[in-house]
């Protein structure tokens, strides 16, 4: 027996979101709105050719511009070490992040930064950038991810030797990893199967396409006092990154965090702010760079193209005997791609005995690849849920049943190690089945796909103070930028410990000056592991709050207990006390020892698993090729929704990314691999007249780990959606998608085909 | 006995303050340096006339200039309740602080504001202040606080009742209050003297002419998320007054501390805030609000002038047996003057068994008085000094003998009440005994005058947070404005508890939504109690980081102990452990239970009272009736100079100021109760080549109750100067100086006359 869900008062309720007006109102200040006196705008001067040696740099002519108060180049940089610097979710290759924010000896990709000018105005920054002569040698190079694993193929660096291989090869290649991993034994589960499918299934490059553009404002100090000024997935790695490539102490950078346009992963590593420091030491004026369109996508990172071969075997009656599956997923530039979680969750939203997943990190001439929500687990999930939809045509089995034969549950082991707690898979598979969707009825040239997806969510490091005012109205501060509503969630679970209206409490995200060290917003854990955080500080307060009312009544701490915002006596032994209100406490703080802060940091471990169930209604023009889709419905195990409008917004975000990722997103490279669509005019992300309203149903199965069962929600609504659709499309024109996007020209030929 | 003093390593250090190169760059942003993007430009309409009734304002034809985007007056002010607020250092009257900061029925004094014009720009805003049209009737005025105390003059309310007499009188006064105290007979007292000196002694009302004028800038939100940026000793205090005055919740306003280009008290209260926010909701943008050096003449507020009767008997060998004074202060145009702690300081510094003071509070058609520095103190001290140093003369004993004589220590019980602990009073005397200065030759026309002064010094609430970096490097969060160096200050009591170089240590001052409620930057209160709260956060960080050592060694937390920035086995029994440093420790912080953060939340009692004995050479040209202070050495005891630079900053600091109000700094309002010195070309502060190096000595008597035994030291300097400058000109011209200032045309009628 798992966890019966908390009664709330507050948690679970619908308030008016904290940054709600100001975003409409046009008043939030994202990375690009920081002011400041004397600033100077940077630009940054991009490589046009994909594989390059850099043999000179000349920026004479760019300094000499009037306007133009500093120029600077690779070689500006403190020398890069080996070794790793913490990036928020991962440790990150520190000779990598630096290379890949400023070319050295080779530019290894369209748009790698090579040079950045500081001028008065952006137009003169510009003007400046055609000034500097940069002589390349061009060199052979590779964009597809299959061609750079040859032998023969360009090689990006010749001091990259495959791990993962035992020995290790002594020749170098693109291929940074390889990792493996299995049970059981996949011969003998696939002689047991009744049917065997296997096929090879391919997706693009796809970027996170937030709103905002990359933008930093710096301020470099003489006196180990600098400034930075960004929108990110988290200000402490941005200061931990900035500050191991600069030679600085943590301490000597302060990151303000802005409001932030959008990140989705995207926004968890860096570009800009070591750059426009460096340039404002140079030229001893605040700088900001704000990136075009164009530079986020030729710049920053998408996420990897995939090729993944996948093998599953069933019984007649639906059992999964053995499954398989190999992946080859693009790094970009540098090594690191997210082929592992790709592996690890494969497999994950099932009881397999015999399995094997196989995966290849490789190098190509494209930009370093970034996280993009869920990483790597839409790829492997379009190829398993896709290949488990044919396997439930051949033996004529509901795929829902089929699915719910295979189901992880609690006490299942998966294929990457870990033994489920309470999860929600089976509950997400049930509510489709029950749900008026699935049994609805289709129209001509219309199919319907279903399928799942997992991801593990994180918590890891946070903190949260929380200041009771005089009067008492609370402050809470929360260490991370709040991409997803996480300050709306933070006060309503503060206002549940302390018992307090949420109007009463007024929430902000501290800087890295003002609040300890907390991890990236990423890896679906702020809500669960902050949250965590917030609840830990609150109870800190109301841990004094009742030992000054105990003072006050000059009683035991253990005669008072709190509730409904106020002390009361524990019982009728205690004595007969009028109740100590919050406000009581807070107007007499000075006299009872001063103000009440509480403060917690944590390690926040055990955030729950989360699933998804997917059902998806598309209809194909058959003379165009072009998709609609029609109807769609999300449903997910969210633990407990503490704001449930923020959570149908993640779910509905994130099938609307996963549809444009199904049916028409992706990078396209000519033959000088050179990026052809860098602009959302030919990158066509999904916009609302794309999409039907999409339905959520919102599960909650408690995760026992969290006071009110709270499990991340923010990735998993992306990683069902590529197969939903494709499985849907497969049904509507009877033919197997195994390539996205299913873009019109693509969909024509196969229906032509 | 007493405490002895402490060893430190770092405390006592002059390390490289932390402000100091964002100073002398200009780069540092004050109260008037913050830019939002739309901000409008804000200018106060003010009162020509000393005393009127406003019978009407018409701010139409200023609303239809173009450019202005809102004009408020008194009346757009939710309705002023009788209520005191949280003034930071004190209880505020709220309905005063409301009808101060906008004149709603009357104008009470020239400057006083009575509307307020947001426009695109200053100059339109200027413009449109001469369209406002503003009905007076003009009503009869005083501003001489003895004129003022007549039965006919003319009142300032209707409603004002002197407290403080029995039975309250039932008809209104212009004297707020009259309080009382004393101990012994005094009559007795002085029967038994052997000389008697009685004096009527005269200050001016001084201004604290900081260099920086108000200046703010505000931003309404509809949805109770209001930020305002200014400067002032108290970030706190200024969103405790403007949220009671503008109906809000503290949690609903944010407000953010800019540097402080000085403050000395006049920046403890509000002129500015409420309307520029309440004008930034009318016009739904942001707006800044700069004072011009007029405004802040006019309409801020000085300390008081005032009227001191003192009469002191002593025996020939240099007893005092009895001391009376009688006290009367301007408040200006509201109840509040510095009455009480004048009458509290007069006699402070030394034993006397029969004394008495009575103290007035008066109101007059002046600007209301602010804090200024020991406010009250300088002004009795000038009295009760400038008596002691004519009986000094009578009995012919050496002044600093006869105070040694009376001087209060260890054990004497103040008229106030308090009973000293541990106090440096006689060890400032036995320096000034001792120093060269004391016996150095006297030229022609010079005198020599020396004056003590005491200051309560207090401690209050206050909160700090330390954040221990994953680097190891260290940030420390002040809630407190940085006016005379505790960021240095705070950084080095930081270094010392933790055992790390000063140099891994940043500071940074916390806004209102960033740490818990602290006190205002006052009373000399900082270094001592928000430094006793940083000490115990650091405490509080050195403990966690101890039972993070035990956890690792598997010992006892006994078992550790930190010493030099690292834990240390407490014993040999403990164990053979290399010593883990804070950096060891900070790198494993996540795997540990996540970063260490320290938090405290005191309210700090035992702030050590201050002393000082100042001693000031003057020459006097007698044909002008020029002074010039020819040699000036400030004698203090600190308890314990926590950054010795700053603390002899504070001395002279505070001896510079005293000296502009003793000679020359005084307010001039011409018959129609105009104010006719509005500007720096006219009051007349000490500029450098006014000023001699002034020698400053720093004696340590610990405060008991701080861990350092730090006492506060800012305020003291300013109270001897007043006496210690008007005793060398008395010597210097042979005839008691009993008014200040000692301005050419007064001392050569003295001389003269």
């Amino acid at each position: 027996m798992g966890q019966e869900p908390v009664e709330t008062k507050w948690v679970g309720k619908r308030i008016v979101r904290p940054d709600g007006v100001d975003k409409v109102t046009g008043r939030a200040n994202f990375g690009a709105d920081m002011n400041l006196p004397g600033m100077l705008e940077a630009k940054i001067l991009r490589s046009p050719h994909a594989h390059a040696r850099i043999k000179k740099i000349d920026t004479s002519k760019a300094e000499a511009l009037k306007g133009v108060h500093a120029v600077v180049t690779g070689a500006d940089f403190p020398e890069l070490k080996a070794a790793s610097v913490d990036g928020g979710e991962a440790q990150v290759n520190l000779k990598d992040l630096g290379e890949n924010l400023m070319a050295r000896d080779k530019a290894l990709y369209d748009g790698h930064a090579v040079a950045a000018v500081a001028a008065t105005s952006a137009s003169i920054a510009n003007d400046a950038l055609d000034l500097i002569e940069v002589e390349y040698e061009l060199l052979p190079h590779v964009i597809d991810v299959e061609a750079a694993m040859k032998d023969d193929a360009p090689l990006l660096h010749d001091d990259m030797f495959t791990s993962g291989v035992e020995p290790q090869p002594k020749k170098p290649s693109n291929i940074a990893a390889r990792m493996e991993f299995g049970a059981g034994d996949t011969a003998k589960g696939f002689a047991e199967a009744d049917v065997i499918v296997e096929r090879t299934f391919r997706t693009a490059a796809t970027h996170q396409g937030y709103i905002e553009p990359h933008a930093a404002v710096a301020e470099w100090t003489e006196d180990g006092q600098s400034r930075i000024w960004c929108s990110s997935q988290g200000h402490f790695a941005i200061r931990s990154m900035t500050t191991a490539l600069l030679d600085m102490e943590e301490a000597e950078l302060r990151v303000m965090p802005a409001e932030i346009g959008g990140g989705f992963g995207g926004k968890t590593t860096i570009y800009l702010e070591p750059v426009a420091l460096l340039l404002s030491k140079k030229s001893g004026r605040p700088i900001r760079i704000v990136m075009s369109r164009e530079e986020v996508f030729r710049g920053s990172g998408p996420t990897s193209g995939s090729v993944v071969k996948t093998k599953i075997g069933a019984t007649n009656d639906g059992k999964i005997t053995a499954g398989e599956v190999e992946l080859k997923y693009e790094a970009g530039a540098y090594a690191g791609s997210p082929a592992m979680p790709g592996c690890m969750t494969a497999f994950a939203c099932y009881d397999i005995e015999n399995a094997k997943v196989v995966g290849y990190d490789v190098v190509s001439n494209r930009p370093k690849c970034a996280a993009y929500r869920a990483p790597g687990a839409p790829m492997t999930a379009f190829a398993v849920e896709s290949v488990l939809d044919e396997i439930s045509e051949k033996i004529k089995m509901d795929p829902v049943e089929l699915r719910m034969k295979n189901a992880a549950k609690e006490g299942t082991r998966a294929l990457y190690g870990a033994k489920f707690k309470q999860i929600g898979f089976e509950e997400t598979l049930k509510a489709a089945k029950d749900h008026p969707h699935y049994s609805a009825p289709l129209g001509p040239n219309q199919g319907r796909g279903i399928a799942c997806g997992f991801w593990f969510n994180i918590g890891g490091e946070s903190t949260a103070n929380i200041n009771v005012n005089p009067d008492g109205s609370v402050t809470v501060v929360s260490p991370n930028p709040d991409i997803g509503g996480s300050r709306a969630s933070m006060v309503l679970m503060a206002a549940e410990v302390l018992g307090i209206d949420p109007e009463k409490i007024r929430i902000t995200i501290g800087d890295t000056a003002s609040i300890g060290y907390s991890g990236l917003t990423g890896g679906s854990r702020v809500t669960f592991a902050v949250g965590m955080a917030v609840v830990e500080a609150a109870k800190d307060v109301v841990k004094q709050l009742c030992e000054r009312a105990a003072k006050i009544w000059e009683v035991d701490f253990e005669g008072v207990e709190w509730r409904d915002g106020a002390a009361h006596p524990a019982s009728t032994n205690v004595g007969d006390f009028d109740p100590l209100t919050l406000g009581d406490l807070a107007a007499q703080a000075g006299k009872l020892g001063g103000t009440v802060v509480g403060a917690s940091s944590i390690n926040a471990r055990g955030a729950g698993p989360g699933f998804g169930t997917h059902i998806c209604d598309v209809e194909v023009d058959k003379e165009t090729g072009r998709v609609d889709v029609v109807r769609y419905t999300a449903i997910q195990d969210a633990g407990k929704a503490v704001h449930p409008s923020y959570v149908e917004g993640q779910m509905q975000g994130g099938v609307a990314q996963g549809v444009g990722w199904a049916l028409n997103e992706e990078y396209i490279y000519n033959d000088d691999g050179q990026l052809e669509n860098p602009g959302f005019l030919d990158y066509r992300v999904p916009v609302t007249s794309d999409m039907p309203m999409i339905d959520t149903v919102i599960v909650e199965v408690p995760n026992p780990f969290h006071p009110y069962g709270v499990r991340g929600v923010g990735e998993v609504p992306i990683v069902p959606p590529l197969a939903a659709v494709a499985n849907a499309v497969s049904h509507a024109v009877e033919k197997r998608m195994e390539q996205l996007p299913i873009s019109p020209p693509r969909l024509l030929s196969i229906i032509d085909g």
